[in-house]
Formats: C-alpha cells, sequence, structure tokens
C-alpha cells in the first residue's frame, strides 16, 4: 500500500474548511488542519483532525494550502519556509493576486514550491461552520504563477482543484485582479454603498424598511461578507478597484443627466442592453 | 345562496396572474381576466376565464384590479369611468404612486372609486406563464388614497389585500416614490449599469466572464426585468430618482478619494456598519 498523501490546510475556515470537506472523499490522503487561534482550531476540530502544533501540521505535507486572507500569505510563506518538505506544494486561496505574486518572488525559491490560487467560489457567512464539500464544484479557480513556476509545478496545481470539482484556470496576477475588482470588489463596495445610503433614510423614516423587496436582498446580499477580509481586498487592490469605481461613477453621471422627462427611449435601449448582457451571464 | 362577487383582472400578466391565482381560491368570487392583445389573452386563459370583450370584463364587477405600467393607470381608469358599477373599488398596482394620484385627482369623481395601491412583490420574469399564488404572501402592498377618498373605499381595498396574504401599508404617494425610489428603482439602475460596464469588458476580454461569481449573479439580477416597465418607471419617478442617484455618486466620490494605501480603518468601518445594516434588514 502506498504511503498517503499528507494535505495540510492552514485556516480551516469557510474555505479551507470546504475543501477539508471536499478531500475527505478522496482516498490515500491523510489530512490534517491547523487555525492560529484556540478558538478556531476547537471549531475546525468537528470537520478535520487538527495538528498538535503549527510546525506539526506543516512537517511532512506534499500540499499546504493556506487559506488566509490576502494580506496574511506572505507573512505565513516566510514561516512555513523552513518547514515544508522537498517537493511539496503550497497554495493560497485569497482575493487579490497582483501584491501577493509581487511580494513572493522575494521570498527564496517560492517559484519552486509555491503556487497562488483564488477559487471563485464563497458564501456570505464565513467560519467552518458553513463549510460545504461542494463548495468549490464547478467553479472557476483562477492560478497566478510566479514568472519561473514551472509547467509540472502548475500542473500539480491544477490537477488538485480538478479533484475537488473545480475548473482551474492559469492567467497572469495584473488581468485576474482588473477583471476580480469589475466582477467581485466593485459590486462589493457600490453594495456596501447602497446600504450605507439605506440605512441612513431608514434611520429617520420606517417607510424605507417597508419598502424593502426581494430584488433589494439579491442587490445587497454581498454586502454581509466579512468586514476584515473586505478591508484587505480594497487595501491590496485598491488601484484596480479605483479604476473600475471611477469609470462606473462617470457612467453614473451620465445617466444623470437622462434623468428627466423625455428620455424614454434612451432608457428603454439602456436596460435592454442590460438585460441581454443579464441574460448571457 | 348570495350572488357571487364579481373581481376583474385588467392585465393578466405576473402581477395580475398571480393575484388570479390566489383569488381563485376564495370562495363566492367570480374571477374574470381581460388583456388588450389576443395573445396575451389566450396565455392568460390558462389560469382565468377571460371575458368576451373588455366592456364585458369590467361590467358588473365589484372589484376592479388594473395590472398595468405606471403610464397605462390614468388612460385606463378614463376608459373604464363609463362602464364601471356603482359602489365598484378600482385599484392598480403600478410602482410609481406620485404621478398617478397626481393624474387620477383630475379624472371625474375618482376618488370615489379609485385606490392606487403598490405591491412590494414580483420576479425578474414576467408574464401570467411566471404567477404564482403565493406572491403576495406577507409582502407589503402600498396604498396611497387620493385626498379625498374615504376609509369606508380604504377600508375595502386594505381588506381585498390581506386577503391574499399581503400586509396593507398606508402611506402618502411621495413618501412612497422617495422610498422606491431608493430601494428599488435606484439599486434597478445600479445593477444595470454594473452589467452595462461589465458587458464592454466582457466584450473585450474573456477573462471577466470566468471571473463572475454568485454574488456578482445576486448584485445583478434585478437587471434582468422588463425593459418596458423599467423605462416607465423610470420617466415617471425621475425627480425622486435622480435625488438618490445624485447621494449616492456624491457618496461615490468620497469612497473613490479612499481608495489609496493606509485607510484600512476606514474601510473596515464602512464594511462593518454595512454588514451590521444588511444583517437587519
Amino acid at each position: 500500500m502506498p504511503a498517503k498523501q499528507k494535505i495540510a490546510i492552514i485556516g480551516v475556515g469557510l474555505l479551507g474548511g470546504s475543501l477539508a470537506l471536499a478531500l475527505k472523499k478522496q482516498k490515500g490522503v491523510e489530512l490534517v488542519g491547523w487555525n492560529h487561534r484556540a478558538s478556531s482550531r476547537k471549531k475546525a476540530s468537528k470537520i478535520i483532525r487538527v495538528a498538535e502544533s503549527f510546525e506539526k501540521a506543516v512537517a511532512g505535507a506534499q500540499t499546504i494550502v493556506l487559506c488566509a486572507h490576502s494580506n496574511s500569505i506572505i507573512p505565513e510563506l516566510r514561516q512555513i519556509r523552513p518547514l515544508i518538505a522537498q517537493g511539496a506544494l503550497v497554495m493560497d486561496v485569497s482575493s487579490v493576486k497582483g501584491a501577493v505574486v509581487q511580494q513572493a518572488v522575494r521570498v527564496p525559491r517560492a517559484s519552486t514550491y509555491f503556487v497562488p490560487c483564488h477559487p471563485m467560489a464563497g458564501k456570505e457567512r464565513s467560519g467552518p461552520d458553513n463549510a460545504d464539500a461542494d463548495l468549490y464544484r464547478k467553479k472557476i479557480v483562477f492560478i497566478t504563477p510566479l514568472p519561473k513556476t514551472s509547467w509540472k509545478l502548475l500542473g500539480k496545481a491544477g490537477l488538485f482543484w480538478k479533484k475537488v470539482g473545480a475548473i482551474p484556470v492559469f492567467t497572469g496576477s495584473l488581468a485576474h485582479d482588473k477583471a476580480v475588482a469589475m466582477t467581485s470588489h466593485l459590486p462589493h463596495l457600490l453594495a456596501s454603498a447602497m446600504i450605507d445610503l439605506y440605512g441612513r433614510q431608514e434611520a429617520k423614516s420606517p417607510l424605507f424598511k417597508k419598502a424593502v423587496g426581494s430584488g433589494f436582498g439579491d442587490f445587497t446580499r454581498i454586502a454581509a461578507g466579512s468586514p476584515a477580509m473586505w478591508r484587505d481586498i480594497v487595501e491590496m487592490n485598491s488601484v484596480e478597484i479605483k479604476k473600475s469605481l471611477s469609470q462606473y461613477r462617470r457612467r453614473l453621471e451620465e445617466l444623470e443627466a437622462k434623468l428627466e422627462k423625455g428620455k424614454g427611449r434612451f432608457w428603454y435601449d439602456f436596460f435592454e442592453r442590460a438585460r441581454a448582457v443579464r441574460e448571457k451571464l
């Protein structure tokens, strides 16, 4: 019988926990988890065997997945570097990739073991209690390699994600950050700004709360996400988010000018075009 | 056995059709529908008895519900005025109330039979094929009376909505328009603008489509609504929508200025406040 392949998940929250549940179904896998906080380790232990220490979690693991926010990836990488086994693959799952790649190239030999990843999977509710074995199923996972990484290592990373049902897509970290700035980071900021404005009005009149329908609920659902994670994302991808926001804000200025009588044709075309694009999502 | 109460639904689409399905369950009700287009009448006939003519649909009805867009309510009101029975109650279900009330007071004796209503119920998909007997269940229905309407007539309108499971809320038409401008019309416009921007980017690079997650889907779901209905809404509530949009756009300008390094504390507070308000929706 071949030795089991050890996979370490550092940070067993929603993403790490879901990964644990998906990997549990695979044969020949020895799964171990670690959280830096004792209270989080206790929660994690419901779904994964928690190691006795951080060092023991990492030691001898062929695959290590860092499930932390973008801000913490590089410090964690430096921390595990002396501990990792020869030939090991280290990945992360954080939302911003440009800054991670830029800093990782300065970590010794990082291109021989570290492959930055970003699965387009999540929920509003964080924590291992909300983990779901099917979270990654049919979801895109962006893989944004360091400049010198071998195709062999990238292939291993791609295979890892395929095994949990995801679809790996290789791309540059800046192209990634530009795309998610528009499809994820900007919408989050816009939904939060909407909720912010609504909160001020609702405090003045109870009518606003009554005027909330299911559409408003859908529109603002993403604003329920973790403030700490979103602070990190905004800090680390501020350049691309600012470009997107600025484009969007200028578009709103154009629309504002059209909000007067007799522009029916314009609005019909605008909504029709949007509807057509939305249908194809 | 008492005579059946005749209820006429003029415009059997999603809202009218759902009303029909909900009313069907009630005893002592004679339900009849009408659509102006022959093709729509054919669809409607699957869920409601369709009258032989518009006149026959309205004749003798104690309750008439006009399920048309805001723009068509007053023309329809003028059209049915000579036909309606003594003591009849006429309601609409359209999304903008200020303009409807303002114009209705000029229709002879309108305050004795017409009660403007707006149920906070809907779906992205229109048409009677998507009708749902439970669409109004536990949903707010705003009732915005004409200045001289009797409480007796308003009471009848309120009771009508309670019987299909809805929660009637009486308010002024301008307060209504202000509230829905923020909670419904502005979000629709913002989601459509987001989709519009996304569409332009996606046409340039296939990466944008891959970067679409469930959050983007939720955020833009409302943009799938009927362009004709939304054109009417924007035209008829342009003043209040413009006020909301302008407030929102100014807020975005403030946020844009904060998109630089070292503003982590600001963003944490911003997202935390938004999350707290979102939780209480």
